[in-house]
């Protein structure tokens, strides 16, 4: 089984290289993020990611869950690690001070988001979670809500939930039937939900559910959906624990991974309803939700950066080891490691490339969160918002659909040894799987994407992105020699690609909805395709940049630079691709009946 | 759990009208295969695979084999169902009347063979080992070998197995190091051999294992390894089972799918030595194990087509049923079947287009072994068999890609019940995987590809090959209409791409070998892409020249228009960024040292 390692190196570049750490710093409030301190924060975070919370990562996903009238028992250790997580103030990193948080901006917290879910993905996904429901709360919940809940779930002592889902309510949440009845200055919660992540379990004292549901004569539709505030266990006015709401989990789902994690049937309300409180006003549930969904959906494509890390580490490290066959451009018959293999290294710098463009690409939205939060400048926060609306949904999708591609490419690495599950490969592959399907599938993304954003603006946002990506091609042409050189004219290509695709959608969508919906998906993939080439060219250039202000460029440069350089040549490659199917693609979905499936 | 239904009419469709199911007939010896008859045993095979052998799929993946003092127990109702199998003579359909056999053409086994593994690929990898066995002792055995042998293993009675890899001897097989010393007529053989699928069991009486060893001063590396038959139970001269022989089962492996068939650690010899008959003569082990591995390779290349097929109808039967969301482009709030999105029709003709693609590709390839074998004329068994020996790699290789796709892409129209297990579309994810490694991984394929084909023969196969490409083009043209030109306009463009990339690997291998294994496996997709793609063509000229010939085009025609479409739109369209890769992708990959991955 190999070490999780976390890639601080790449980490502290990207933070303040790429998301101009220091312009942050400047952000009222965020003052106290230095560069030392959060090389600290990344320092102490790496070690208990490695030491702590990745060595139960595999013997929690065969261990599994187990429940038992009700009562939910997570695998050795975990609850253990989760003390140890809350003990040292983790999961209040991002949040306001005055509720126990540590202030620090998002661009630290993404960092050791990443960490945790490198190191065990099951077990992240309870802060990933309580997090959102603390933005939620945050955002909408009356002083007296934030009073009740709010510090013990910025410390993590209680853990916060999701309850959306119902059985004929997945993607379309106007079906939500979930009911909720006045009964004083609360309401009675009745009804079913499934797939509730960490609905269930023995980690925290409290489990904070946020659950939609309908009161009566609520409107049809998305617009008569509220959001409720349903604990585990009632909170009395002094903060302690009152009696057991009612509410239970029926049961908990046998997954293809992430198996250390909880996801519960859960039912509210069997003995007559059970309590809730109210958030912000009836009947805008939705869109009080969503504020903890955009939140969740980056925080679910760091998963896909998350697990491509660890399973690039992983192969990388069993190629170091495995010998097998002779180098086969040299006169050596000795066998050698495998990483020495042509075929074994264009796979790991495969994973490796789009690994780090990913990882790049998703700091940089945090970044840009940080900014249309707490810049004073009006104006800088509404276009920094802008960017993180236009690229929410591509880092999600595409970092995710990449994460399953890259542990699969893992498990190939490790030859028949991969298929075993002992090795540990093969649970990359299963834990990954999820994280195109929760929190809004890759295809809502791409539907969300060019339609809310895209279409909506006639293109605008993009085009704002495709000058800053303009920008890095001149200064990378600018700069010359090979490398840069290629990155810029790939990247060039690249942006052509974007720019014709883009046109083509925002034409589209008003008159051919169909057929723009058709290719969303190709388009999301070429707009992430393209801004992670961004990223690996303007990578490229901060390292040449550092090396001409006369520090040597190293190891670390060199590597930025040819990983960089793979990037362009084996992934900007496929956006000319991906364009023509935007562009031509939709007449082959839309023209075929169903029946001819 | 989604029923499996055997696609005879594109069976039937690829048997007659794309591989000349006429003209194969005509070969010596094959002369009982008339289109009537076979389809009568495409009905036939089809009844027994939907009604006898899926329907243990989802079970025995459940309940998988359990191991207790090395014995092996295969999941509930597979023994029961192999004897079916059995019985029906289904194990014996293209091999030898002489021993049992139905003499019926690859061609025709070939489309069982996927019905078995679509219905359920753990149970199908026994017949498929078996068959590889069978054809082995076929081309090299001893008349005395084949006596005592061949019946039993060619009805199924008694199963085969490949006994290649040892723990330091995967992909490179130089490595092997289990000994054999001469013993009279026998040998006797000692070592541990690993990955050996169906190595024990309790389906047949015996087991007749197929082992690599080395004889004493045999010479080093691949040209000191001999071939041998390692029964489970001695076979006494009258053809009763005599004694045990001294081989055990150490342990089976958990896996992370497949898991209803066995994969065992084998030791021979703990007490002295097992017995083992030589195939042909000492040191040429290697040669003989070839013939095993082109048929299994073929074998393993339709696993990907067969679970893609299932995949393809779990999913569609999904799409069918689920209700969700409205229709964007109708005014009707109501939701509807998910089939009427349009993402979810592009991710659905994804996975019908490659699925469709690949069987025709692999019956193709079939096809002309069958033309390879039988054929009186030298010149044309020779051309057959060079087609043969250029297609197999792509067909492993490429048809396996796509299967794991799309089996992954089948759990993502489920969205979050595809990744819950009893849905049973995790499953064939989970199976998929494997067969990118077996056989050779898939980068071995690749590495075959451009080396022991392509280059050593300058791209004359591919240059074949294209001129039948060509051909097609030339009639889609001729015929026009929207649809067909399309097709043609898009084959033309990826064949230029073939040209381009088959000229660079042809020119850079002798000197770069290097940078053309780098490479390699994006040649090979290009090379399967395309050729799915001719494939394609080819099936949208057929059915419309049915339809000249006064018979009304149908559904089926169709539909077979529309997914050649399809694919030319949204699989052609990846051919010019993969040529790119080729020819200029290889420095990114060599020019990194392996200190910098």
């Amino acid at each position: 089984m190999s070490q999780y390692s976390a890639p601080i190196d790449d980490m502290h570049f990207v933070i303040n290289d790429l998301c101009d750490l220091d312009g942050i710093a400047n952000l009222p409030g965020y003052e106290d993020a230095t560069p030392d301190l959060v090389d600290a924060v990344l320092e102490e975070a790496g070690k208990l990611a490695a030491d702590v919370i990745a060595p139960i990562n595999h013997s929690g996903d065969i261990e599994g869950c187990r429940i038992d009238n009700g009562i939910v028992r997570t695998p050795k250790g975990v609850k253990e690690a989760y003390a140890q997580f809350v003990d040292g103030g983790w999961n209040g990193v991002p949040f306001d001070p005055e509720y126990g948080g540590q202030g620090l901006p998002w661009l630290v917290a993404t960092a050791l988001s990443e960490m945790w879910n490198s190191a065990n993905m099951a077990f992240a996904l309870c802060p990933l979670l309580t997090q959102g429901a603390v933005e939620l709360l945050s955002a909408h919940g009356s002083d007296e809500l934030k009073g009740r809940f709010l510090e013990k779930m910025v410390s993590g002592s209680w853990n916060g939930t999701m309850n959306l889902t119902e059985p004929q309510a997945g993607t379309d949440l106007a079906r939500v039937r979930s009911k909720a009845e006045r009964h004083g200055d609360l309401y009675k919660i009745t009804g079913q939900k499934i797939f509730i992540t960490y609905g269930e379990h023995d980690m925290t004292d409290n489990i904070v559910h946020m659950v939609l549901a309908r009161v009566p004569d609520a409107p049809d539709g998305i617009k008569g959906i509220s959001l409720f505030v349903v604990p585990k266990f009632l909170v009395n006015d002094d903060g302690s624990l009152g009696e057991r709401n009612d509410l239970r989990c029926v049961s908990i789902e046998h997954k293809l991974g992430i198996s250390a994690s909880p996801t519960a049937v859960m039912s509210f309300g069997d003995n007559g309803g059970a309590l809730g409180y109210l958030v912000g006003e009836e009947n805008n549930g939705i869109r009080y939700m969503f504020t903890m969904m955009n939140n969740a959906r980056l925080a679910v494509g760091l998963q896909g950066v998350a697990i491509g890390e660890r399973a690039f580490q992983q192969a990388r490290d069993f190629a170091r080891e495995r010998v097998q066959s002779r180098d086969a451009s040299g006169k050596d018959p000795a066998p050698v490691t495998i990483i020495h293999h042509p075929d074994v290294k264009r796979m790991l710098m495969s994973m490796k490339a789009r690994t780090e463009a990913a990882r790049a690409l998703s700091y940089y939205t945090a970044a840009k969160l940080d900014t249309a939060k707490r810049h004073p400048d009006e104006g800088q926060r509404a276009s920094a918002q802008a960017l993180v609306d236009l690229l929410i949904p591509v880092v999600k999708a595409w970092s995710t659909d990449n994460g399953i591609d890259i542990a699969s490419t893992g498990i190939q690495i490790h030859g028949g040894m991969g298929y075993i599950e002992e090795t540990g490969a093969a649970q990359h592959m299963r834990d990954a799987r999820i994280a195109t399907i929760y929190e809004g599938t890759n295809g809502i993304q791409a539907i969300d994407l060019i339609g809310r954003k895209v279409a909506r603006e006639n293109g605008e946002s993009v085009f704002v992105l495709m000058a800053e990506i303009k920008d890095v091609i001149h200064k990378l042409k600018a700069h010359g020699g090979d490398d840069l050189t290629i990155i810029a004219v790939r990247l060039e290509e690249a942006l052509d690609g974007l720019k014709t695709a883009t046109d083509w959608i925002v034409k589209s969508y008003s008159h051919d909805i169909d057929g723009a919906l058709a290719v969303a998906v190709p388009y999301l993939t070429l707009l992430g395709n393209t801004a992670g080439g961004w990223m690996m060219g303007a990578a490229a250039l901060a390292v040449t940049n550092s090396a001409q202000n006369n520090e040597p460029i190293g190891s670390f440069g060199a590597a930025k630079i040819a990983t960089a350089r793979f990037y362009a040549d084996h992934v900007l490659t496929d956006v000319s691709g991906l364009c023509e199917k935007v562009i031509s693609g939709g007449p082959s979905v839309t023209g075929i009946n169903v029946d001819e499936i």
